[in-house]
């Protein structure tokens, strides 16, 4: 038994108590762009409940080409207005570098990838350079409320980081 | 006052009852590609408590070039071992081409993106395609469990999608 099928096993009782349908638009029209951490639930932190916000997730939490690519969708089809960015303190970007990840993964299996890994050495730093990229970009429309945080891990709060540092 | 502050203001409510911190690593050993949609609240549909699981989610739930990202980071540093796939009826990525998203785009603001919008036709069809490049990555050295399920928007419950279709 995988813990896969563990999940399964509640999924089942999820559903037990669940309502649904609701509509495919976020009823609070923002979305979220967090980091991947198993200790970061968007849900619970921001005290979203089922079908208010789009949740938008990887390593780092960083404004990668496929986070602009969701935010595009979520803002152009969908109608959220707001981003809200989530980093977080002890995080796994934090402990390595791109060059070291990229060399030992083509030491092991002769390619290295194309793509950047996105690790960095400053959390609010990072957080201000999520910011830039969304404000820089094109492809997303309303930049009104594009604000960033620092979850505590410790503590559970949202610190905000200043756009402009 | 944004929608943000509201959010700002449940977060105060999260943290007082907050106990922290948790170990970095994932309790579990898993982690989770979603879509990025409001009404798939992975924790709760997958019963997952704070640091369990890597959550990873985007337009579609997709495995993009980032999605590979993060798994590898996952696998690679932080000792994730299975992946767990979720796309869900109703899903905006059924809705649109990307061909007519990309040119709305330019003809808005006079450039095309680069990047695909990752927009399907059919759900399973495109868990498969998700399976299919996550087995195919050179950078995810675990693939012993990849499984890839459809969330029931009605229902709340996860309909596994065989691989090989």
């Amino acid at each position: 038994m995988t813990v896969t099928d563990e999940l399964l096993a509640d999924n089942a009782r999820y559903a037990e108590s669940f309502e649904g349908p609701l509509p495919l638009p976020p009823a609070k029209q923002v979305a979220v762009l967090a980091c991947m951490d198993a200790r970061l639930n968007v849900y619970g932190v921001l005290g979203l409940e089922e079908g208010e916000a789009h949740v938008i997730r990887n390593a780092g939490g960083v404004v990668t080409e496929d986070g602009i690519r969701s935010l595009a969708i979520s803002q152009r089809l969908l109608g959220t207005r707001e981003i809200v960015l989530i980093h977080h303190t002890d995080c796994g970007m934090l402990t390595f570098a791109d060059d070291e990840f990229k060399s030992s993964i083509q030491a092991e299996v002769g390619i290295k990838p194309s793509w950047a890994a996105e690790a960095f050495d400053d959390l609010e730093t990072d957080v201000r350079q999520s910011i830039a990229r969304i404000k820089h970009s094109l492809f997303i429309p309303v930049k009104d409320s594009v604000r960033g945080f620092v979850f505590d891990v410790a503590t559970g709060r949202l610190n905000e980081v200043s756009a402009t540092g």
